[in-house]
């Protein structure tokens, strides 16, 4: 096995240098695509592939200060922003969809010119990969057998940061906004997953390399053989001139038309050259079966969201009938991508934190909203993308007010995914909230921001925030017959809402006529035996009208058929009973709305990686990590300044208080100068180290403390240490105000 | 769906009435199957068909401590105690097969003869079911869709008790023991699962109704017809005798074994009486293929142990080289069990916290072994399950110093597990350490003990604690060729061993001849093109003595022939050079033993349920959960005495100062007396209630401050309890202690 991975490996490298100019389109476009996909692939796969045009805004869009650039990149806007303004006129106009999308063509082809010229970021990823791996952060899974594409393993300095990331996820939503978290099963049966969607949408073309079986995505392969042979000087001008045509209606293109397009011009595997298949739907679920008969077909989940969905019923008695109220959950998901790369970016198994936010569609205002409300965010509106002008600042009270953020709920949200992004490590700078546009996102969504993370990769997704509607509670409510709704006092008549809020215990109800369908279970059962049941459960849930249908065949024709599961049966006037009344009415039921804050674990993960990958100023050589403490592996080490034994019970006596305290921390006592062991602890972005020296060895005991970004140091007694850490680690203390309390220790580290 | 799923549940409600006492065979079995099945299925699922005559006594097995009871059951521990002795003279004397199983078989039906007599608990798990239902503790996922067997969703109160028990297992194992923790995939590419042996053996052969297709275990369902025809007395004496005969063979059957079986006694579906097809074996666990391909054919883990051993390299690495260390790793892993019952306890998908501890297999002492040797534990010893005799208490120092337990590592881990186990409220009468049989264990495994908790279930495995020797690593390196071993300094010969230590200094070394094959990499890419990677691969890992066979081949006929991936390739003179030499060495490798304790998180979960259900006294209906406050969902409650507005404001500053200090707390304003409310606080398992009343108003603000299972009360200063409640939930302060310091409030709940 791992001699045959390791030998496509090589072939493939080969093969992608000589094709490297090929493949490299093929790449950005799969970058789009990952940007994107982690969170909205699910409500957006089907509409996801209409959008390409505007997928090129989002690569490598950096922030744009540098007035000198800005000129530079003015009259690219502003082809942009004309190309942009002819597409929203032509569908103002309702014009033919061709004409639309060429438009579109154009709009996209002018907004790549315009990234092209963006600065390009000289971050060396490679230099922080490897720090990565040798500190064990991540790496590959399964590499010893060769390793599997997009499958990763968290090492300790991973997965320990993974776990603080999470706690801090927790306390800051879950703890702070009194959420109901839920944990629930990753299995996930078929019709669960037909019913959101999935199981028809949640999927992609791809066509095979007839020998070797290697797989692309057929889409992603049609334009970039077009855009290879619009580039090439050699194509005749009649040829481009149809693929000019052709280009804009990929998007829209049948399983049928994509085989007919592969065909006709002869395309082949972009690293053999081999002969492909035609195109092949390909879901991006995993599938497994449940249980040992094969009978319950099942998915891996592609999103936690949806085992809250289908807990909606409980969580709302939970909350004893009352809204609004969010559950929120953190657990893994899968997709099976096509061809993952990109690191933590575009995997195959990743850890999601989701929240769901239960309200009521006509009641959106959050009551903590003010808390927030004067907070500056980055705005990258669906105007600004469309016409080619950068992002905005502003505080989302006014983004709230203006309407460019739909309702406080959702602004409330975006507010506090910024505060949590900021407190884990994101650079400000190289966050941003880019609005889905308005054809980017699904029928039902009324709204969607993404956060992006600015990475050497572009600007990437890393937490979607969606309004959602109702769509995902009537999905599951259609597929199970089981009401997903909540109560709301009935709404007084208007005229009398000054009154009504004034003697406000007035209850306001109404009076409705009611039709229902009494199954006589005795005769049922006699007549249909074991289908009887079914039957009953069928009748039960009869609307009014099919009620009144079943009553009228009865009485004209004797009987009334009614088709159950496919099976049609007869029923006579012996076996239901039909009863009429009025009911008063003082509440009135309705689908919650749903808005949806949706965290990708390991693409913050990333993104925090990359802004917090430091280098010491005056040493190249010198890289670090600069992680919060409230994220870092381990809060502080402890160093014997050498390997003398008279150190060890004092290193032993502070590592014991360090524990006492819930302090994770390293103790690192092998030799190397201390300055190397400085260097390797802030590798693994340990924020505070203290060092056992030979003035510790007298009494009273002290030692020094070292704060990594400033690599200052002061000198403390050893009970004292650990509450100082404590205190820091924990946010409660600063450093400049450890530093004003305590001597400074002014011993460099190069000496040492 | 969900008709069907109904009607098929009710079909078999029915079905199983009719047959319940058959089915209840079939129960027993599965529940003994079951309590192993979580972590050592993996170690033992081939070795575990041949023990099920040591099942009988696991379950039920009460605490033996009534005289009276002890009395009744002698006789009956003296019949299992003389049968013992058989079996063992039997396997001292190498007895036939045949003869040994027929004595296991009478030793069996003594023991299930000394368990039925055993006293039966009366605990009410319906009505523990009904509060955690109806709490949402946890419950069957996808429930609006019919439900699917072995899947479970974990609610508010479920989720944030688990996440808590894991918090504390970290802190307990991960922070404590400086460990490793790692991350690692679900998804598991085939090569991995067969190098440990999942592939291929962990499986059960099942038989299939032929129109229903519902599914029984082949050797269960051969067993329990059998006992059903002996315990019937129409069944003729010699069917009975060729009955007794065959019993004991049932674990040894093969595959046609047991279709022979089935055939000759006409054996039918125990649910519907229909035919069953012949045995199919069948994999439990669940399998999907990674990538678009198809070619990687994948399983959900098992177990996350194997994450582990394929990442020991980087572990390793990680901790400089140095031995031992301990891995550990919390993850979900799936089993598809053929008919998973029981609750929490067998499931489809679960998790489990597994630690892998490495040492080398000479020195297998723990360096805080003496921090733990006084800790008395209760041993069930192979020994005394074999005798008849109940469990032993004594402390864990002397059960290794006795060599009961085999080492102090081991010994070490198990004190850790039952400090842990009490800490997060397991009931420690309730808790046990059962030793594995000698044929009970996988032939690798020099010790292992079950950490077992008594439930309504029985004795169930919570924790597995095995001795795993060097197998995994073993196993994994043979499959990738890949060495997964440590390093440590010579051994000096031992006359000098003393004076080595005086002068500690002193390096030993040995001198080894080497003969290393040095592929010519430019003529074998010649020769062999693409290949030629392989096969530079293959000859660089060659064994010295095949180096020496090739060197020969050459030497002889001008060539040698080589096979790589079931080609062979012919290498001559130019394609290798051999080399000769000595070199010196310091250090030897060696393969590490791995100690492993691993936790059926769900299993402790349901255990903790059971053991801290109650019933106040005097109140039948009242009942309530007192689980400890480091587990307990919430740490306080904050109850205004009545919906009076003027409670709010209080209420609210009492509920930012517990936010503020990271207490998960729940506000209760609803309507209901204070007393009611509490009740519903206690059902959840809230250790503290804080209640502001009337008094609460006057200056300084003060309020009440409830203990659940005193359920007495103080009077503190509103900015004095948010600390009161940190320090007990954190178990900084026992409630004693807050009791002799503040005032008692004497209302009594009833009369609220």
């Amino acid at each position: 096995m791992k001699h045959i991975l390791n030998f496509v490996h090589r072939t493939v490298s080969t093969a992608v240098k000589n094709y490297s100019r090929f493949v490299s389109v093929l790449e950005t476009k799969n970058r789009f695509h990952l940007s994107l996909s982690y969170c909205c692939i699910r409500k957006y796969s089907w509409g996801f592939n209409k959008n390409k045009s505007l997928k090129a805004a989002k690569s490598r869009h950096l922030a744009m200060t540098d007035p000198a650039i800005e000129a530079q990149l003015a009259p690219l806007r502003q082809a942009v922003k004309e190309q942009g303004d002819i597409v929203k006129q032509l569908k103002a106009n309702g014009a033919v969809d061709i004409d639309i999308q060429r438009a579109v063509s154009e709009l996209k082809h002018r907004k790549k010119a315009l990234e092209d010229k963006a600065p390009k970021d000289n971050f060396d990823r490679l230099r922080m990969e490897d720090l990565l791996k040798q500190r064990f952060f991540f790496d590959q899974s399964f590499a010893i057998y060769g390793g599997v594409n997009g499958l990763y393993d968290f090492g300790p300095m991973g997965c320990a940061m993974k776990a603080n990331l999470l706690q801090a996820w927790r306390k800051h939503f879950i703890l702070e906004e009194q959420m109901l978290e839920v944990d629930t099963a990753m299995l996930t049966p078929e019709p669960v997953l037909r019913a959101s969607g999935h199981v028809e949408r949640f999927q992609d073309y791809m066509v095979k390399d007839l020998k070797t079986g290697e797989c692309f995505r057929a889409d992603h392969l049609i334009e970039a053989t077009f855009e290879k042979l619009l580039d090439d000087k050699k194509t005749p001008e009649e040829l481009k001139e149809k693929i000019r045509k052709l280009l804009p209606t990929i998007d829209g293109m049948s399983k049928d038309d994509m085989g007919r397009t592969l065909r006709e011009f002869n395309m082949k595997s972009p690293i053999t050259g081999n002969d492909l298949t035609d195109p092949i739907e390909f879901n991006l679920m995993f599938a497994t079966s449940i249980g040992p008969t094969g009978q319950i077909k099942g998915y891996l989940r592609p999103e936690t969201a949806q085992g809250i969905f289908v807990n909606f019923k409980r969580l709302l008695e939970f909350n004893q009938g009352k809204l609004p109220f969010a559950a929120a959950q953190i657990g893994n998901s899968f997709r099976n991508e096509i061809s993952p790369r990109s690191g933590l970016i575009r995997v195959r198994e990743f850890t999601m934190a989701e929240i769901e936010h239960f309200c009521d569609p006509s009641d959106k205002d959050h009551p903590r909203f003010a808390n927030v409300a004067d907070l500056v965010l980055t705005f990258y509106s669906g105007c600004n993308q469309m016409d080619g002008k950068p992002p905005e600042k502003r505080t989302i009270g006014e983004a709230v007010k203006s309407k460019l953020v739909a309702n406080e709920t959702l602004g409330y949200f975006m507010a506090r995914i910024q505060l949590f992004m900021v407190k884990v490590g994101v650079d400000p700078d190289r966050l941003r909230f880019r609005q889905h546009l308005s054809n980017e996102m699904a029928h039902y969504a009324c709204d969607c921001w993404d956060a992006e993370c600015k990475t050497s990769y572009g600007w990437v997704e890393c937490v979607g925030c969606a309004d959602r509607s109702c769509y995902d509670l009537t999905q599951h409510a259609k597929a199970t017959n089981v009401k997903l709704v909540a109560e709301r006092p009935l709404p007084a008549p208007i005229s009398f809402i000054g009154i009504q809020c004034i003697l406000s215990l007035t209850v306001n109800h109404k009076t409705v006529d009611v039709i229902e369908c009494l199954p006589q279970k005795g005769a049922l059962g006699k007549a249909f035996k074991q289908n009887a049941k079914v039957i009953v459960d069928h009748l039960t849930n009869l609307a009014a009208e099919e009620v009144a249908a079943v009553e009228q065949a009865i009485t004209d024709k004797g009987s009334a058929d009614v088709q159950v599961n496919g099976t049609n049966f007869s029923i006579t006037k012996d076996m239901v009973q039909v009863k009429r009344y009025q009911k008063t009415l003082h509440v009135e039921e309705f689908v919650p709305s749903v808005i949806e804050p949706s965290f990708g674990v390991g693409r913050i993960m990333y993104a925090i990686f990359e802004h917090n990958f430091k280098t010491r100023e005056g040493d190249e050589q010198r890289t670090y990590l600069s992680l919060p403490a409230v994220i870092a592996p381990y809060k502080c080490s402890v160093l014997p300044l050498s390997q003398n034994a008279d150190f060890m019970p004092l290193v032993q006596k502070l590592s014991t208080a360090l524990t006492g305290r819930d302090i994770s921390h390293k103790v690192d006592n092998s030799s190397g100068s201390i300055g190397r062991r400085y260097a390797r602890t802030d590798q693994i972005a340990i924020p505070y180290g203290i060092t056992v020296d030979f003035d510790s060895l007298k009494e009273p005991h002290t030692a020094t403390l070292r704060e990594r970004e400033t690599m200052k140091q002061i000198r403390a007694s050893v009970t004292e240490l650990p509450d100082i850490v404590k205190d820091l680690a924990d946010g409660r203390r600063t450093w400049e105000d450890v530093l004003n309390n305590y001597p400074l220790f002014e011993q460099q580290e190069a000496t040492k």
